[in-house]
């Protein structure tokens, strides 16, 4: 994570976030370790808790918690232990949060329903995924959301590289470990061609499949059309494909009805948002038998003999049987500490009850940390330049609507 | 141009632009020929003239003009019969346009100078380049934007399909239809990747040249890293490169002191949007040679026998040296049309006196009339599925902000 | 051509052609000029005639003819001028060839059958082309072969290299030249993947097309799926084909009832070795109107109204509608150089009455002299490598069989 | 290995091996039991021992047995095991073999050792590795070469399938299998573009790494040129590079001297043919220390605390660190199953006391075989076409020296 490293020797002296108190509740990894370090050495004092049960690295945690951070979090807590992590990072009598990390909502979701009162004091609620973002626009809607929140899902750097890169990189890797497929001249459909079907597109192609792809959406369709990529309804494919592989982030994308049609030895994946991309429930019936084969693989037997091989349980493909790059979560970890960062000393007035995207110049500076991991040379804009564009030379250099 | 001619015929016998009195000033090809007819067809009276002096096709226009449109163009005005031609779409007595297609935003500039009175009657402007955008938001600034107007140019059609693959489909085309260049293992330095740029980058990459960018936006840069490319100052390469590219927007981005250190044979062109990216006029100078070898290739020559090979004068490459695919052209008329139709249509209030951005759902629709040219096949939402993305079956499906 | 420069200046005071006489049949142009200089400038005689009554550029001619060489060639040759012209190269009383360069057998032929006694005192034919090459092969089946001969045509280097990447860097120029397609989304079929399919298929799919194959060998049917291309039958797609390319060397490839199931717009080219790929003469009906729309374009059009695009009249696409790189023609100038070089200087027995490859320390050579127009810098072997590895320091690198 | 299944389906109740005494040395997996047992379902009795002490699947072994194959071979033997075994296959007294199939030569080293009579009887050798077939050469140069030998290594399908996919399915898994490197805009160093080095830069490329390569074949260099790689020596980007890939074959071509240059953080492994292409010597010594993180993953340690990362300790990285495809592995087999077909019935004469290449029909057969599970579809030749094209509809359908 050289980026939070580059972020912290930046400040110089300066603390940034001095005083702030931080309730996190997030993955507790190495990395996000880097990243409550880096809040604590900004001048944050710091309470966390784990976001899934399963997760936590426990070595991580006694690290933390050795080096003055208190984190309640272990690998494996009952659905009971996890609300009870929750509410220790929010209830102490002496500490008030003043900002809110979130992974999901779980913790936003626990102060409103125990402490709203919390929200009194706190700035800001900064919040990464899809769900979270999900659960904050319905508050917003019912007109509940009482503190300004940051989309960090929605941030350029997110989607633009975390997304789409983070697949790009583990998709090969996530069917390589778990099947002996090769990848040339496979039959390849990919449901979805947002951000994660672009990735898993880009690197199957690399590597000589041939890919059909599906979408709803007439733009996406549209550019998978440019790309060299067939648009297809699923049900076309289905009897030809090698390998189907779900990134929509939609539910039932892909039913019993397709699994009947599939041909024998079909590889079915996720690498969508959630586990309900797969209607796995149809699949469990007294006619179809299940074999696990290894970790993470199972084999789907029908009566007939066919054979469809269903990898991670239906679940995230990446998460269960890959590794994800340190680059792509640096990426994300440095958008959270300068979205808190803004909150935190942000004027009055300037964030009101309402769900922001970071300001475009945060995004372009979260860019500019990670440009010397490739030894990239930016070009400056001259004087007599930013007159003619008529924007600052510094940034920002794009408009909001700016796609990238 | 099949998505007009669909557009046309989902339109039945309904004519969405009846009675409009549509003032239109863009260049006079083939392809806007249709786009003129589709509104006609549509309801519209049309008077048009050009926005260039040189690009109208002649024939064209007699045959517009034979169909009963008033056209006022042809190939090589003055700067006088410019304004006239434009003059007389506007000036007619018994005559008052109601909306206003422009392509530069000279149209929307002579009506403002002249007859200011006639914005009274005007439902909007619908306008496409980046310079008429850039004149329509300096407007705004100066509170004297009196109309709505519709910023095609930013649309996602406009910016992901017209500008990204007419790049990359015509850059090719260009350099070989000037030099008989190889581009396998040829050091290309493409400064700038936007669109424009990362259109180029894409297809000389599939024909086997190394590339190099320069950029500004640490953003864009990022993504040069993380496509393979190397991101440099021109500085750095400019002894090495084969070819230069510019395709910034910017002015005065190869100047004479880099030209001072290319290396004898280098190929130097501009896929930007204006001719100032090249400062061409510190070439012009006593100690340097120029020799037109052929159309749009000059070979300017150093007293040491070195030599340069500029292309198309410096100004638009693919304009001059290539030919624009129909495709892109029908993408952003079809765009045009809708906006005009929008506008005409929308209810008091929908739109103020300000710059839009083209609804989604419009864009949805220009993407969705030009998949049947891909015999693509989109998927359909189930009820149950649109239930739980909570969007509506028929889009829009995507948030305003997604960037694609 | 820099090669050939540096194969001069590499020779140094030398000359390996001293004295040697050379008849030559190619095509006179401004790069053959090159080579004709270079066989000159070390130390041969020539006499040249062209291969082809229509490719002589008359200029270069002229100015080879001023500058001392004997050319019989002109633009727009009769049959009988064309057989004329080979007699002059070789009928002179006080001159007999020592060496023939060929490209297509004709000069050969002629020696055949007008001269055979000339055969008594010529060290070797170098011959380039496919046609040259079978026709070498029959006489030397009928044991009428009578000197060595070196099939260039088969070196590494014009395979691998100038068929190649002549065919991936022209095929898009010759259909952007013709025609205004697009190519992102189209779906194209190209018959025979050979090294000509390959060059196309590469650049094809650089550019986002769809690529589908058809092949007689199963190990380029193979490589062809390897690499991510369905293999099917012509039939199978020809319904659904945009483009269609034919790059077999064989004959009837194409053929009227693939015609008739085309749909309507498909585009239709050839950049095999002739133009029997494509059966025109099935074409030539009455109930089709053929319409010339530009030079090299012409519509096929069927009594329903629809509309084939054939190009270049069934000819080489690239030969007609494209340029084709110095480059390319270099490594097949400089490899011919060599191969006659070699005939020349080999001792008594080297070469017996047989067709022979170039040895391969040549090919290496002819690679190298190309590599620093890359600016590419060759590792050198130490001693102690080149023991382990058995072979010479400085090359051959590779057993004969080596495929590349 | 379906192919193999269609190998023995296809020979229906025919038995080509019927009778023949096959002795065989090779890696003992599941994918090489299934050629042992098609061998003896085509009549053949196997004796089988491993050509590797560590590589052995213990079950498999076992599984053959209890078939009533002969196997010698337990992972783990020791050195004297490993001889006992291989003796085991030939040295009873009733059985002697008629074919010899060898991985690495060492049963043919042992026969020629200890049992030279028996090559009286033997008809042929089959030997798929590099180091096997250079011992063999050795011979053949020695003049002892007693009996035919299949090059089974240098066929097409190895050579151009097994070799190129097998490196560029694995390459990338390979390195994320050990480190949680990211590959877009990784700057790589890939040593030697022979086929190895050919499919690790494809898949990289895919990924978005910026590929350098190093040769000494100026054939292979302009190659590299060619498909826009950089051409350097190692010594140029030593300080720059974050990955370097040896795939040459040779020795020392990464020395201390290159270790002492790298930048911290450097990932270093090899791909190529044997563990002698790193110099690990010159990096045991006292100043450096060794770190176990992971199995398979050493860092070295530097006194000024730089890092460099050895993966695999120097050896092949995707044998120990990834899975070979089963398809890769279906085509050698099939290729060794129709080697040694071919020589038990060859007609006397055929073949001589010398090597060859395997006959372009057998390699054509084996592509053949495998189209299938890409649902390919061959083309076949009308007799006007075999007789314009002067060869036999069936096959084969290249000359001997074409490359592919």
């Amino acid at each position: 994570m050289p980026a939070l490293m580059i972020l912290r020797k930046n400040a110089g002296g300066e603390k940034p976030l001095n005083g702030a108190k931080v309730a996190g509740c997030t993955h507790i990894t190495a990395q996000t370790a880097v990243l409550i370090e880096t809040l604590a050495a900004l001048g944050a004092q710091c309470r966390w808790a784990a976001c899934n049960i399963f997760s936590t690295q426990n070595a991580v945690a006694a690290a933390l918690a050795e080096g003055g951070i208190s984190v309640f979090a272990w690998k494996g807590e009952s659905e009971d232990d996890f609300w009870w992590c929750i509410d220790r990072c929010v209830a102490a009598d002496s500490w008030q949060p003043d900002l809110i990390l979130d992974d999901g909502g779980d913790l936003t979701h626990w102060i409103y329903k125990k402490y709203p009162n919390l929200f009194k004091n706190i700035k800001g609620i900064v919040e990464e995924s899809v769900t979270g973002i999900y659960r904050l626009y319905q508050l917003s809607k019912a007109n509940k959301l009482c503190v300004p929140a940051m989309n960090v899902n929605d941030s350029v750097t997110k989607q633009k590289f975390d997304t789409l890169y983070c697949c790009k990189e583990s998709i090969l890797d996530g069917l390589k470990r778990t099947t002996d497929i090769m990848f040339g001249g496979k039959q390849v459909v990919v449901c979805g061609y947002g951000e994660v079907g672009k990735g898993c597109c880009a690197a199957l192609k690399g590597l000589g499949a041939i890919i059909y792809v599906t979408e709803v959406d007439p733009i996406c369709a549209l550019q998978a059309c440019m790309n060299g990529l067939r648009v297809i309804t699923l049900h076309e494919m289905i009897k030809h494909a090698d390998i189907i592989i779900s990134c929509t982030g939609n539910k039932s994308v892909i039913t019993r009805e397709h699994f009947d049609q599939m041909k024998n030895g079909c590889i079915v994946c996720n690498m969508g948002h959630s586990n309900t991309e797969i209607d796995l429930s149809s699949l469990r019936t007294e006619e179809l038998k299940w074999q696990r084969v290894r970790p993470h693989v199972d084999h789907i037997l029908w009566p007939d003999g066919k054979r469809v091989v269903l990898l991670a349980e239906g679940r995230l493909l990446n998460l269960s049987c890959s590794t994800v790059p340190s680059f792509v979560l640096s990426v994300t970890a440095t958008t959270q500490a300068l979205a808190l960062i803004e909150l935190y000393n942000a004027p009055q007035g300037r964030y009101k009850q309402d769900i922001y995207l970071l300001p475009k110049k945060m995004d372009e500076y979260v860019a500019n940390l990670h440009l010397p991991m490739f030894d990239a040379h930016l070009t400056e804009l001259t004087d007599e330049q930013a007159v003619y564009l008529n924007i600052n030379k510094h940034g920002p250099f794009k408009p909001n609507y700016y796609r990238y």
